[in-house]
């Protein structure tokens, strides 16, 4: 099949054999697999990232050594199904699956070697018990952003919103977007949203902030504070999303924010970053970091997904082949253009 | 009357006017006054301080051209009362008090000037409506605890402790050592204690904590790891108190928590600090800044001082006059034999 190929930093598309359905596994053909910023940091970052990772967890870091093949937010189509399995997902039937592996070593799906390849190849292997079966009505691209959304949606879930909360979208990115677009599922506003670029501003507007700001001419932490305050006094509490993961940024909302507000980190900053530790206390501030999502938010996510909650198909402004992988990662760098990147290995 | 003035960052004992009580307030004696790091941090860092809290606050911040009379943990007698007062707390009887002024410019007593100065003087006003009156059976000494003690009841109020999960003290001053003792009348444990100076570690023991560790010999997160794993596995929460105020100290316990760890950060660090967001993201960890107490939070603080819930008489290590003030501010900065100074401005 073909796949790109991380291989000491480098992305290339190549041919590799199809892996094999282990115990409890099913074969299937991917559909679709979108491009996400935590890839970018693999390429880039892949030593600090994996250091970071079994710092942090002790398991789920990967083997830079060995070629990896990236993607963790794929829907397939199962194909065929392995040893021990149960067919209670039938052959022909779409797929999405959060991305881990049920083999002894724990393989981190989208992290991991050739065997248990993520989304950017023909095809992988998922584990059975975890698949989540795609209705007919749910088009595959809105499908391929399940992943992204549980990772909004437990992001927002971290900040633990009362429906007076006045919240700050800082980055919209696809994560950002995707924080948008949770937000307005849960009724939360007005919803402020920062970013540099006019076309992610755009898109913020499409998905449904009430606010966005160019923080190149405007304080989005004026906006915040302005929306939060009535009668002349702070009526409001207020609680930021921190979608950028560049040093930098968390100071900056420490020193904008109001005082007692919370701080959901979803951007994953690689570098050590600075911050006012005075500023956080007399502020009485919360930075609560969060990561990924549960079994249960991914599913609930899907869910809701499935029903029509979200109107998030402007997250997706294009989609490519495998061939344009390398160069897409290149632009993704440094475009800020694009929201969500989909892959179509049938292309 | 005599009182110690911080004028352009150096300490004098001077004479001054007695202060004067406004509508409201009562003149008292003072009996006691502790001296706390953030005296140390106004005589040396008096502008950072001051615009840290222009910037966090809007009000509270200080008048760093005008002389100011420190110390806001004191106990005074009622010596006459002024206009407008009610009488409810009788001449000769001890008080404690919140140090906020009922004035219009809401002067932040301990941080203002000579016509409401703080506790290091012979006399203050205070406004009579937040006066808690003083039992017989509550020695002065350890109602002018009263404060720092609110302080770590409020640290420990932040962490939001379960019956399950295991502190981690790190910093064993009056505030690490004041949140060692309200952490044990709440019954949670066991709990570590970190700090460099072997006093302040036996302090720590006598104060509360089941486990003491010099960070210089061995790793006080791995105590902290260890208390909290059962049968092989991390069985129950765990929340760190940061009673430092230093850089880096964040950084290192970010580096050392164990993933899903609340850390309370309840030093005042007022030089900016590095932190690698990436693990704070990975281990999703929650940093919630403390700052000061509520009114309410003050007056329990008070009720189980004179119920005698707290053994706290092991924090106050010396009691000096108001002549040794200067030199005690000098030997504080260095010295980590000392927990708690208290002033007597009749010696």
């Amino acid at each position: 099949m073909r796949a790109v190929v991380l291989t000491d930093g480098r992305l290339e598309l190549t041919d590799l054999p199809d892996p094999v359905p282990a115990e409890g596994e099913v074969l299937v053909d991917v559909l679709a697999c979108g491009i996400c910023g935590t890839d970018l940091h693999c390429v880039r970052h892949g030593e600090e990232l994996n250091e970071a990772m079994r710092n942090a967890r002790g398991v789920g870091a990967f083997d830079l050594t060995r070629p990896i093949v990236l993607g963790h937010e794929f829907v397939g189509r199962v194909i065929a199904h392995g040893p021990g399995t149960t067919g209670r997902i039938r052959t022909g039937s779409r797929v999405v699956s959060v991305p881990a592996s049920g083999r002894p070593d724990r393989a981190p799906i989208g992290f991991a070697g050739p065997e248990t390849p993520g989304g950017l190849a023909e095809r992988m292997v998922l584990s059975e018990k975890l698949l989540i079966e795609v209705p007919d009505h749910v088009p595959t691209e809105l499908a391929a952003l399940t992943e992204p959304l549980a990772v909004a949606h437990h992001a927002v879930a971290r900040g633990d919103l009362g429906t007076e909360d006045v919240p700050l979208v800082v980055g919209c990115g696809p994560i950002g977007l995707a924080v948008v677009a949770v937000l307005r599922t849960r009724g939360a506003g007005p919803i402020i949203a920062a970013d540099f670029s006019p076309e992610r501003r755009a898109l913020a507007k499409a998905l449904g902030a009430d606010v966005v700001v160019d923080p190149a001419t405007a304080s989005p932490y004026a906006a915040w504070a302005d929306a939060a305050i009535a009668d002349g006094r702070r009526a409001r509490p207020t609680v930021a999303f921190e979608c950028v993961g560049a040093p930098g940024v968390i100071g900056r909302i420490v020193a904008g924010a109001p005082a007692r507000s919370r701080i959901v980190v979803a951007g994953l900053c690689m570098t050590p970053d600075v911050l006012e530790p005075a500023q956080a206390v007399l502020k009485e501030l919360e930075l609560r970091f969060a990561m990924m999502y549960s079994v249960a938010e991914f599913a609930e996510t899907f869910e809701l997904l499935a029903e029509g909650a979200f109107d998030v198909a402007p997250l997706i402004t294009r989609t490519v082949g495998l061939a344009d992988v390398p160069g897409v990662f290149e632009s993704l760098a440094s475009s800020p253009a694009d929201a969500k990147v989909l892959v179509d290995p049938m292309r």
